[in-house]
């Protein structure tokens, strides 16, 4: 049987997406399915709209669509530095010959890893299936990720 | 065989508890058996008395009962904001007819999802088994839950 | 078959990094294989020279040397207050009979724990082998560590 691995992708900071998608290309390049569910925060990943933007219809939706600015603006979960240290990062990988954030997402779309985004979350943002790169497969809720997920391996990050 | 969904509960975080508690409820809903582990902040979701206190004898336990003050001041971990974070949403969750988090921790209990309090987290934060509520069915340590999320899913959140 | 147990170890929170050795030794004292891949900030609990210092080549590397300091001077993930807060948590450990984070690394060695460094975080913050406490029993990648994880619990903390 394949080997499946699955990842509840919660956190919109820099360097857990990071891990999310060096842990999903890493499997799925060794023949693993793999499976990405985004919710809250980590459906910043998925957007179509990269950079700060007013996405949602209310003034809080449009807050959040602003706070949530895509990869390029992605935040490091410690040392921060005012989003001086995503630049850190970047450069450190492309220097050490390390995919960045960027290019490993271009990996896990060309490797078949399966993205998808968290209906409950895309309400409370005030997110619509447009919003979202068309690479994602499916709007799903709870039940069915863990259908998704059964039998295999799955993190919360 | 009955599919298992195992979660240690580690965040004290509004959005992180959010999480844990619409993936047990979702789980239980389809019909997993569902085991919660508190521990550390977790702890914060259980409390009997909720708002802050000063639970413990000394002052140092006195002070975490101060700083973790249960779901209603629980902050959001990214973009608080001095706690206005968490209401928006609240009231974002409302508005969009999703169950807030002291309705999911509600439906929880009514779906039958087993609440344990981890012990060594009680002993270094001075909470003792009467702090928590009745629904907490036990007070266990590493192994027995390990036990207990055998053959199943386990997340960490 | 034997139990596993395996923890992907990413944050460099106090904390976090109590949870990982509590899970690990809770495990390993009832028989489990327990395998630890330290990754990112996660890194700095199996740094040799304790304490904050300039390794790496690269004025970069060399900061994070720096703002990862070791065991000794690993934030809270919560409430740190500019670092009082490990030293409190220390000080209810040793006062309720709990064992501190130091004591627990030492029992995941004795006990067999297997620890593992992440390469491609290595990489980037520019860190070697001899960076590493000697129990350290390889360096790996995302593959073979999923390969040793494969059939077990894996949980990314």
């Amino acid at each position: 049987m394949e080997k499946k691995l699955s990842i509840i992708s919660f956190s919109g900071d820099f360097d857990k997406l990071t891990a999310v998608f060096t842990l999903a290309t890493g499997a799925a390049a060794v023949g693993y399915e793999v499976n990405i569910f985004f919710t809250f925060w980590g459906l910043d990943a998925i957007k179509e709209k990269q950079g700060r933007s007013f996405l949602g219809k209310s003034p809080l939706t449009k807050a959040f669509g602003f706070l949530m600015g895509g990869l390029k603006v992605a935040p490091v979960s410690r040392f921060n530095f005012w989003g001086i240290s995503p630049k850190i990062f970047r450069s450190l990988m492309r220097k050490n010959n390390v995919a960045t954030l960027e290019e490993l997402v271009e990996y896990a779309k060309v490797l078949g890893v399966n993205l998808y985004a968290c209906e409950m979350a895309m309400h409370i943002l005030g997110l619509k299936r447009e919003d979202f790169i068309p690479e994602v497969k499916d709007v799903l809720g709870v039940a069915t990720f863990l259908k998704l997920a059964d039998d295999g391996q799955t993190l919360f990050i």
